[in-house]
């Protein structure tokens, strides 16, 4: 297993998120928009808060407690739901990126922005992930990739890895290109084609300003 | 003791610093560009970072344990120190506005850019505090402020207790007219007029952008 992280695909920028976020959530609805609308590139990653706040992971770049090495259904039920949503998400990202990003968009608005009176969607329900997938995947070519359970905590731990090789601590994390990652956490979705733009715009240019900014945080 | 922070003063910067922090000084550096260079108005203001993560403080926003409540020199080095940084630095307040800030920075460059081949500034060096002062003040004006330790205890405390309700973390924290407040950390110094008014013109975007940005924080 390599310990150096994959440098970001030319011109993609790498797009760590966790499904029980909502500003992960917020940062995917901003990537769709400049993915659709603008024509930008993002690759969807996994990294998990569970994993990443756990006791026994100190040192952040180097984990003993692995999410992908845990069984279906134990821990909390923030353990058993990410770990079931991330082996889902790897499922669907087996198909076209288009169908990909709408399962993924489809789990997360499921369960961050669920329908008025219709609860939250609990991620360690097998049954509502099938639905989801029926209503924007090939629920069959989904039925099959889900039964090579291996082959999926095979692609979680890629990204588990990598994401602690960078130091991943929060989500939503977009990895730039250029190398720049950094957390993004804002409030108000953004869903506007121009809003969404002059955010991603500011950024980036928070990210390579000559001053070296590591950290804009508000006070609280 | 009122528990409501006083609102920045129209169309002034509140700049939260401690003398231990680095980042503070590259805050202080930038802000004496854009005060000299582009007319802006900062307010100094002391953040004690031995206060906020004090073991007896869990509640940020509730101190039991003030930095200025506690005996002169007493305690580790970074509480005996900033204390009597502190209580210089507001005796020095109570000269004008320029001298303020020429002793304020000359400290922060003792502490954090010595000459070479000079040791940095050990701040409960009285001798080398009042060296400075000599340097930059009316050094016969401070020595009398000195004196009325109450009073500049009384001082620090307003600053501690207003950057305790607005829950200050770190430094610098800007807390700008409009409300907004916010962690500023960049790592490289800047000193250029152009440069800095450009990272200042970024910073508050940043914060005033309609996404509500709350955090961008570098993954290392």
């Amino acid at each position: 297993m390599t310990q150096v992280a994959q440098p970001s695909r030319s011109g993609v920028t790498d797009l760590y998120f966790d499904f029980l976020c909502p500003y992960a959530w917020r940062g995917l609805e901003l990537a769709d928009v400049l993915r659709r609308e603008h024509g930008m590139r993002f690759r969807l990653r996994h990294f998990s808060l569970v994993q990443g706040n756990h006791a026994e992971n100190p040192d952040r770049k180097h984990p003993t407690w692995w999410l992908d090495r845990q069984v279906a259904g134990q821990g909390s039920d923030y353990q058993a739901g990410s770990l079931n949503a991330f082996l889902a998400g790897q499922a669907a990202l087996q198909q076209d990126e288009d169908a990909a990003w709408a399962f993924t968009l489809a789990l997360f608005r499921a369960k961050h922005q669920p329908a008025e009176g219709v609860p939250a969607i609990d991620l360690r329900n097998d049954g509502q992930i099938r639905l989801l997938a029926e209503a924007t995947l090939d629920a069959d070519a989904f039925g099959r990739a889900l039964e090579d359970q291996e082959g999926l905590r095979a692609a979680l731990h890629e990204d588990l890895q990598d994401s602690a090789t960078l130091g991943v601590f929060g989500t939503p994390t977009f990895h730039l290109p250029d190398g720049n990652i950094a957390y993004f956490r804002f409030a108000n979705l953004v869903t506007e084609p121009g809003a969404a733009l002059d955010l991603w715009t500011l950024y980036t240019r928070v990210l390579t300003d000559g001053a070296r900014i590591e950290t804009v945080k508000r006070a609280k």
